[in-house]
């Protein structure tokens, strides 16, 4: 029997799949249209007493939710399977709400952008080179009428003009974004682009200005481009790695948890835990939006939310020895459907391995020279979701002072506009000829399901503030308290650097024995500008999630999306402001906190062609939880055990090798 | 002839220190008291000079700053000494200051105050178990009379109860500070400290509550207690590093530098390029300060100046191999003198070595699935201080997409008070039975002298603002603009996340032709609370630098410490306001960026016995300095080159392994 949170097996789909049809008395496959098929999360209740009696005395039923459509209907449907007992326990029609982005209709509006007559003709009045191929990005439509009610894409276009399979046809963005319809795949609009600085468009479609592509292509650029200096780092584990691996249940240092992973959300670490001690019931990424800050038709509607569009499982790379980790690496595979509800294997969808980090801890007695310390071992558990140009890494990062880190790196290639030669544009910066980036925020959310020490858990914030004004403490005015706030509201709070404010997750029950305060995780936070698009706008409206850094809500079983569960083309968020609107008591519960932080993006052309990774980390970290450093047990670095080489050069007398930090 | 900015060799040590002998026409060791004798660096005019002309065709004189006593005066002196013609150039009594605490005077002080009988006598009530040992660590006195021009230190005493070489004192503070002048080594007061959560001192010293101390020391802990599951990791580098060495001028992966060191700053990169383009002239780690929380009673005057008061070059690290870094390493030496100007060799005092850093960028062409990725390999220069309880290791971090990165971690021994048992205070953690970690704060101040372009640079701040109220241009709200401010006002700025408020240094003669904006490097700062101490308080006086996180000056030669010179009892910071109260314009000119930033410390029992690293990156990136990503030249990461190693319990399937992300 599966782990209750394991993703579904290649025939748990097909049962789901079946079992559906049978219920919906589907005979023939184009009567039904697939979009996911996933786990069906069953409620937490259930889940902690799986945890907590033994295992084979609860018996949970596995469960997958469908996305689909029963053509030749437009509206979204929503199934939940019993694949246990093969009942569909829920089917119904979702209207108003558009499902996520599929491979199916991507490839499919792709092409019928390509083949448009309208198109074809239009591309032929730039006369591009003999042998130039012209290919389109599908783009998630975007909002700007509350009445719209197709299911729409944007298809920016872009030239080729050489037949390396990586030719970088974002650096020949065509002045063209024509608009299908995914259902019908007919042209509902033929937009044109602004070319000069503002939003004047030309009358007619001009002749292309032959430009160069700025390459990454290894096969496209020169063998004298590229560095000769760069010495083989190797790293091996020549005792096989720390880990260990049970189905999809990892041990590492203490640490164990099992390996979730989504369609919509990539890699999810459910229920950690350090020692045997409960941490986290859920940790994941919960959603991203990237709003571009250029108001000139249509590039005002662009504002892709990748997780809940697309979603970051699908968008997976799949992942490969030597390229996205290095040294002893473990992968993990994932799963999506084809439009018939089969299963497709997707290798390698998440990395998983060792990285040393430097210094972990170091002390030297002074008196006598002795240092003591450990290197800085991590886990890191990756995954890369390719959304068209862009590359999100995400990576979750366990070390061994019991700290969880969640890093981003953003990289990939900006999404490029055409802009004249010689013209500048105050909405971005020209990173190429003939090329516009559109300055833009990416805004992400991780939402952290704590369950420490068994709960009931409360968030709480510290603020340091200065004593001031009381002298007989005081007499010199150093003294700084901490002021403790515990939420009991759910909403929306402010970080707040004047006062190092720090949220953290408590067990106000479990009280830590050396400091007398109950055991927490704190978050360091990502301080960062929140969504910059007014309240009157849809950009705020579909995402208010990123209005605030952090939300705290009560758990309810299913909330697992910031900005709501459908982002398609989506007319308001769903989500946070929601949940917290029930204004159910946040204290001493089960709560759930949520941060939300991002990078406002000024493009530069260092970022072209493609872009040296910007990376975020978000940080759990114990306070109380732990009598002493949780790194103490960690076995004191030697050079028996590293094995470092010495750069002799530099060496200026033989006396100086003896030194030693540890004997 | 060695590089302009090249520590002085042990043989101009002893020249100079020769050299003010004679001037001052002493002949007995015991009339003279060396402190420091470090590079007097030459004029930045001068030194750019050598830079762009024929090195032969100019000589710059070697010199050097003597920090002095002539005995038995306690007046402060410094000396400049022309080494390359033996000659004092100037001479000078500094009177109302204090010099940096050096090695001699430490050990001198903690032996009087070890040896003192009513110290002894005072032990003796403790009635410390047999065989037990009392320690006392020497502080920086700090600051609390304006009056006060002894030179004082309070000794923090500490037992130990075993012959451990690395016994954790700090787990056994003792209810003692006596406070002794380094000149005379009289015992100027015997301070009692409070063991409650309030002010209140015992009327007697009261026999000692027994207690166990926290240890790290691996001899001190059973076997069973560690981790026996951690697999070594051991990096190789076969065919040797990427960097190249000669002496201290150092090339790696297009970066050139020069590698610095003084007593007072440790490493320093000067004249830093990047394919030959002029990036900084100097970059360090310019003064730190650690004021803490607790206004009882000596604890109110606890602030030390790290770089100032002690110096991270004198305080640093002797490094071993696999132990401070881990892979192929460089070392490098120091120097630091003897009371009698004897030079004294400092092995090992700054490692360097590459790391892998994960994926630098990567980009897949979702049409096909092929990839193309560069890893992000780093070079990092590092040295770690030991500031008796505390550890800092401080970092220069390059890496290929021309970034540069300032990494501070914060590990060693918390600064511990003693507390009687059960009792916990509003000023700090209990971080160990009896053991009271007061809460304080981390305020560092990076130093950057830049060259971008051979200069001259002005320094901006860009906001990232919406546009607002313009429906014409922006008719759904979306928009932002990019708004810049050139500082030509010296002074101090703040930081504003909600604009993403980006400082940066152009050089506003040198435009991008790409971008058509001028070159620049931007600063990622990092975003702190600033000092907590209010402006009439002794704390904010000696280190308005920790008021505000950016710092624009004009450039003069020798301005170098945001605090000022002399920082041990200052009263008055004489650094970063000083040097802007000139008023001279900072724009288009030779301009100085600094950036403060820090940590508020509140302890946790997870940070004893010795702290798991805290750590604060700071990073200077190109911003239309380069015409694309700098690191597109870097060869593509493959297999062959990475020779990772795979996993294979996890496979489900052979054909899974093909999987290849570069071929």
């Amino acid at each position: 029997m599966p782990h209750p949170l394991e993703p579904l097996s290649p025939q748990e789909v097909r049962q789901a799949a079946s079992a559906l049809r049978k219920h919906l008395q589907i005979t023939s496959s184009t009567d039904i249209r697939f979009k996911v098929i996933d786990l069906f999360e069953p409620p937490k209740a259930q889940v902690l007493q799986y945890f907590h009696v033994s295992a084979s005395d609860i018996r949970i039923h596995r469960k997958a939710r469908i996305y689909y459509h029963k053509k030749p209907s437009q509206v979204l449907r929503k199934a939940i399977v019993n694949v246990t007992v093969a009942k569909v326990e829920e089917d119904e029609g979702i209207p108003d709400v558009q499902g996520p982005v599929d491979w199916v209709e991507f490839a499919q509006v792709e092409e019928a952008c390509n083949d448009h007559p309208l198109v074809k003709k239009e591309v032929e009045k730039l006369k591009l080179p003999a042998g130039a191929k012209v290919v389109n990005d599908p783009w998630a439509y975007g909002t700007d009428d509350a009445n719209e009610r197709r299911r729409l894409f944007q298809c920016y276009m872009y030239a080729i003009l050489n037949d390396d399979p990586e030719a970088n046809h974002y650096s020949l963005p065509l002045p063209f974004a024509p608009i299908f319809d995914a259902h019908t795949l007919e042209l509902v609009n033929f937009e044109r682009l602004p070319e000069g600085e503002g939003k004047e468009i030309d009358a007619e479609t001009q002749p292309w200005t032959p430009k160069e592509p700025v390459e990454y292509s290894e096969r496209l650029l020169e063998k004298t481009y590229f560095r000769n200096d760069l010495k083989p780092l190797v790293i091996t584990q020549p005792e096989g790695p720390s880990f260990n691996i049970q189905g999809r249940c990892i041990s590492w240092q203490k640490w164990t948890f099992q390996l979730g992973w989504t369609i919509r959300e990539g890699p999810v670490l459910n229920d950690v835990r350090y020692d045997g001690r409960s941490l986290f019931y859920r940790v994941s990424l919960s959603e991203m939006t990237v709003p571009y800050g250029d108001p000139r038709s249509p590039y005002h509607r662009k504002q892709a939310f990748d997780l809940g569009d697309s979603g970051f499982g699908l968008t997976s790379n799949t992942l490969a020895l030597g390229c996205d980790c290095l040294g002893h690496i473990a992968y993990f595979d994932g799963i999506r459907v084809t439009g018939e509800g089969e299963p497709v294997h997707m290798p390698n969808v998440v990395c998983m391995h060792e990285v040393d980090q430097g210094i972990g801890w170091k002390h030297t007695n002074v008196r006598n020279g002795q240092a003591s310390m450990v290197r800085d071992r991590q886990l890191v558990i990756q995954s890369t979701a390719t959304v068209a140009n862009y590359e999100y890494i995400v990576a979750f990062v366990l070390d061994q002072a019991a700290n969880l880190h969640i890093e981003l790196k953003a990289t990939g290639i900006v999404s490029t506009m055409p802009i004249r030669p010689g013209v500048h544009s105050e909405w971005g910066t020209t990173v190429a000829p003939g090329v516009l980036a559109v300055n833009h925020q990416h805004l992400f959310c991780v939402r952290v399901d704590p369950n420490l020490d068994n709960g009931p858990n409360s968030i709480q914030y510290d603020d340091c503030v200065p004593v001031r004004n009381e002298p007989e403490l005081d007499p010199f005015g150093c003294a700084f308290r901490v002021k403790s706030t515990v939420i009991d509201q759910p909403g929306g709070y402010d970080l707040d650097l004047s006062s190092s404010r720090t949220f953290k997750v408590i067990n106000p029950s479990s009280v830590n024995a050396i400091s007398g305060k109950p055991v927490g995780y704190k978050l360091h936070a990502v301080p960062s500008q929140m969504m910059m698009m007014g309240p009157e706008t849809f950009n705020l409206r579909r995402g208010l999630f990123a209005s605030k850094p952090i939300w705290v809500t009560k758990y309810r079983d299913g909330e697992l999306y910031a900005a709501g569960e459908f982002t398609n083309q989506s007319r308001e968020d769903t989500g946070l402001a929601k949940f917290a609107a029930r204004k159910e008591g946040t204290a001493k519960t089960d709560c759930v906190l949520w941060h939300s932080f991002g990078i406002t993006h000024v493009t530069r052309p260092e970022d072209f062609p493609v872009m040296p990774n910007e990376k975020m980390t978000v940080t759990l970290k114990p306070t109380s939880f732990f009598e002493s450093n949780p790194s103490n047990d960690v076995p004191r670095s030697s050079q028996a055990l590293n094995r470092s080489t010495l750069h002799q050069e530099v060496r200026s007398s033989a006396g100086q090798k003896e030194a030693k930090c540890h004997l």
